[in-house]
């Protein structure tokens, strides 16, 4: 089998490690042990398309550039997944071609579209199926290539870096026995509190696709209970084709929960989480020692602006730039839908930048620049940047956060919805339902987030305090991915919790067993008294008789 | 009323902020709210006395030097108490003198002494009474201190640190209308899980004085459980005093969960908590987000040894050192236990460093040295140290844990036969029952963590792991405590489980309903069933009939 090696043609480099860990270490031996200088060590990366490449891939680059040997594992299509300057890339071949991946991404953009409820929940279980065996298919290809598992074996990594919303890094780790480091938002079902034991009472940590808040109703409570008692199942259907993958990969029975906390398959090492949230959007709830919160992660790095896009920013003069993309994964929208925004956009008084790559009509207003791909971060930091048009991905709100820009949000699918509910309760972002958005109330949302200044204010202090913080999201994950090489896992973080089963956990059988002691008590003294009291009356009566 | 002004006499220091934050804010403006250059602000310390003020005064010092002005309150007469070099400190007059102080110290040093469990008891009460009543009187001295009280309200603090283990400032905090930030191991009970509505499940979470580990037998978990249901009548027991005198201070009935969770009467900003422990001596378990860890952060203060202790410890050879301390509540050893050291310490080749301030017998071994203070850090630091003689208390252990060197240890009360065994479990420590110890036995031990290797080459990794983080505990400390004076408390990270009552918070209403739900409508079935089982009878019959 052929691999075509991307970016840097296997090219390992041992440049000297340079990180500025605050490390004051005793002796020598221990500095040299714990990489505080000098140390370097092997990282293998299994990415996820989409999003969840924008955080894996500034680690991966901080980590090579850092002087470790990175190697990067991508299939040969993909949509974003590509090589980098500071690490390796190695294909691997896939059965599908780059036409399928478009269809998919045009598939996303339908979800703009308004359809009847009868045509609509039979076309998102059929996006979702195509979704599914898509990402199963890429993970089968990984998994059973002998010939690169192998290679990978041989290669003695140091740890496996993941995104394990699609676990075939989990899986492999698992199989090679190596300490996972896993960066994700969050796992449908809650995946990841069950994988972690990490406590989550439905009192007051909403689950996802409920819009709760933390402080909810009655009705709210009993909604969440009801939800969280039913994610077991869907975790069961959710990841049904995926564990059949990972047991005939592995070759026994395994749960993808146990896969997950695991980390490897003899290491019993515990798995570090890094954890793409802090609680500027997240509402406060229980945490465990080895989650490590990285929200805010991709607002770090910045470049420049384009000499063209500067002087289109600079030239909006008060009125400022209104920045506009739904997410990677939709470049356009339909034609009908597009025309709301051109309506919308030729009303207001700001300049609008645009990722845009449908069909360009004649009628483009002149304060509007479309754009094929869109320097949103650094737009959002330009002082000139007023408001945020954005879908409710987590890395787009995170840069709206970070650069203190209130939004205007258009949840489509995924944890969208329950993102921008949060945006909303912290009153920096106004919601639209796409399906509903006409140009007026689109105007409507930007005058209120614009000039309404509660909207600037609260933004600013929720800003404030997402910044106030004692190490970059960036350093934070490269350190923590460092500490499970240097450390070969981070067992010291694993509680106990995994050794029970829940209804050890739950303390059940021990309140099962207290219960029966009283009861055995109880029942005891109960007899005694009636022996007594029967006794008693025996000797009444037989004293009456007398 | 007269007020001493120890120290600096009131002398506020104004010198720049030269904080070395890793921050990188967009703005100017939010530059300067959130303290990266040039911010300043006014901190109020109420410490504890005894070992408790270690870590606070690292942090106040800290803080006083990178420019903040800081104000400690200390009573007249103390153990440990005192001025520093970059704070203020005002003294407050107190109706007991130095010899009550003694007078508990030398209490303490009887709990070395073997006495019959008859008499045990009562004496154990009989000092604990003696320390409340000590601390009580202390905290009124305080609080009704109208004049102090009033001087402390002009002065417009952004934040009061304190130790919470005796609540006098989280009291002031309350009612000052300040955030607070606490720093501590844990609090009696378990109150700090519940001020802070911290899930802590008792399947794994070992509650003090029982001894475990987080891999508990069945036995175990049921002494467990039942301690943990004792909790909140002993933190009744325990805090009756303190909520009597709170209630009376704030003209109001409080209880005491509720000053910690919440800082301020008006604020509910929720307070930050710097607990002073890591998972390398605790063991994993669910943290809140308000939880900062800064275990070990009395080991980073290091001087260099004077020249008489530096030749004395030299002189030791290959064979290297013994460091001897009880803590800094007994100075001084019964005389007939003194003696089972000094035999034992007159058969090991090791040069042995003691905190000692009891009666020099004569025939002090030549290979030990007695020394009224020790500077404990700085010896565990040196290379000759080999082990460490503790009565476990937590700073004594992380600084054993900090400098690698293997200990034996002398538990004697509070939560110091918890720490040792948390040691113990590690491998890296072994426990000696003071009332048991023969010098033969002390050998023993000391020969063990000494000679073999495996407790030394255990300590290194446990050292290792500890010492691998990314900020120093110090620096994590000085941080939180200025983000909450620059945010004015931290808001964003109190969960909304303290606006639920335990029912609520248990969902113990919502199972309720949906069990009541799901009664009346299997009720309302058979029901149905019922009626349409009689009618279908009914005809039957009528069909025989006809």
């Amino acid at each position: 089998m052929m691999f075509r090696h991307k970016g840097t043609n296997m090219r390992w480099t041992f440049a000297a490690f340079m990180g500025h860990f605050i490390l004051a270490f005793a002796s020598l031996e221990e500095t040299t042990q714990s990489g505080a200088s000098g140390w370097t060590g092997k990282l293998l990366v299994v990415p996820m398309d989409g999003s969840h490449w924008t955080g894996v891939k500034a680690v991966a680059e901080e980590m090579g550039r850092r002087g470790h040997q990175v190697l990067v594992v991508i299939p040969e299509v993909s949509v974003r997944l590509g090589p980098g300057k500071h690490f390796t890339t190695r294909t691997f071949p896939v059965p599908y071609g780059q036409e399928e991946l478009d269809e998919l991404q045009a598939r996303n953009a339908e979800a703009s579209k308004r359809l009847p409820l009868l045509e609509r929940i039979p076309t998102r279980i059929s996006n979702m199926k195509k979704f599914v065996k898509l990402q199963t298919t890429t993970a089968e290809s990984l998994l059973f290539n002998q010939e690169l598992v192998d290679y990978l074996r041989k290669q003695n990594f140091d740890a496996v870096l993941t995104s394990p919303a699609v676990p075939t890094g989990a899986i492999l780790a698992y199989n090679l026995s190596l300490p996972a480091v896993y960066m994700l938002r969050g796992l449908p079902c809650r995946l990841d509190s069950t994988a972690t034991a990490c406590p989550d009472p439905p009192s007051y940590v909403p689950r996802f696709f409920t819009k709760s808040t933390d402080r909810m109703s009655f009705g709210e409570r009993v909604v969440n209970v009801l939800v969280s008692c039913l994610e077991p199942v869907l975790c069961k259907l959710s990841y049904w084709t995926v564990e059949n993958m990972a047991s005939r990969f592995l070759q026994r029975d395994v749960s993808l929960a146990d896969i997950l906390r695991t980390g490897a398959i003899w290491l019993m090492s515990g798995a570090l989480w890094l954890m793409r949230y802090d609680f500027t959007l997240e509402f406060p709830k229980p945490l465990m020692p080895n989650m490590v919160l990285i929200g805010g992660i991709n607002c770090e790095v910045r470049n420049p602006l384009t000499k063209e896009v500067e002087e289109f920013v600079e030239g909006s003069g008060d009125h400022g730039i209104v920045v506009f993309t739904l997410g990677s994964l939709i470049a356009s929208i339909p034609k009908e839908k597009a025309e709301v925004f051109f309506k919308a956009f030729s009303m207001i008084p700001q300049r609008v930048l645009w990722r845009y790559t449908g069909e360009i009509p004649e009628n483009v207003p002149k304060n509007v620049k479309l754009m094929k791909w869109l320097p949103q971060n650094d737009l959002l930091g330009h002082p000139k940047a007023r408001a945020f048009i954005t879908h409710g991905g987590t890395h787009g709100i995170y840069e709206g956060i970070c650069n203190g820009v209130p939004m205007v949000m258009l949840p489509l699918f995924g944890d969208q919805s329950d993102n921008v509910h949060r945006v909303a309760s912290r009153g920096v972002g106004v919601i639209l339902d796409i399906h509903e958005i006409t140009a007026e109330s689109l105007v409507d949302a930007l005058n209120t987030v614009i000039t309404n200044s509660s909207y600037k204010e609260k933004m600013k202090k929720l800003s404030a305090i997402h910044n106030d913080r004692p190490m970059q999201p960036l350093d934070l994950a490269v350190y923590w991915t460092e500490f499970v090489m240097r450390h070969k896992g981070a067992d010291h973080l694993r509680p106990a919790a995994h050794d029970l089963n829940w209804f050890q956990y739950h303390s059940l059988d021990v309140i099962g067993f207290l219960l029966c002691a009283v009861l055995i008590v109880t029942l005891a003294m109960l007899k005694c008294c009636a022996l007594c009291w029967r006794k008693c009356c025996r000797k009444a009566q037989k004293r009456k008789a007398e």
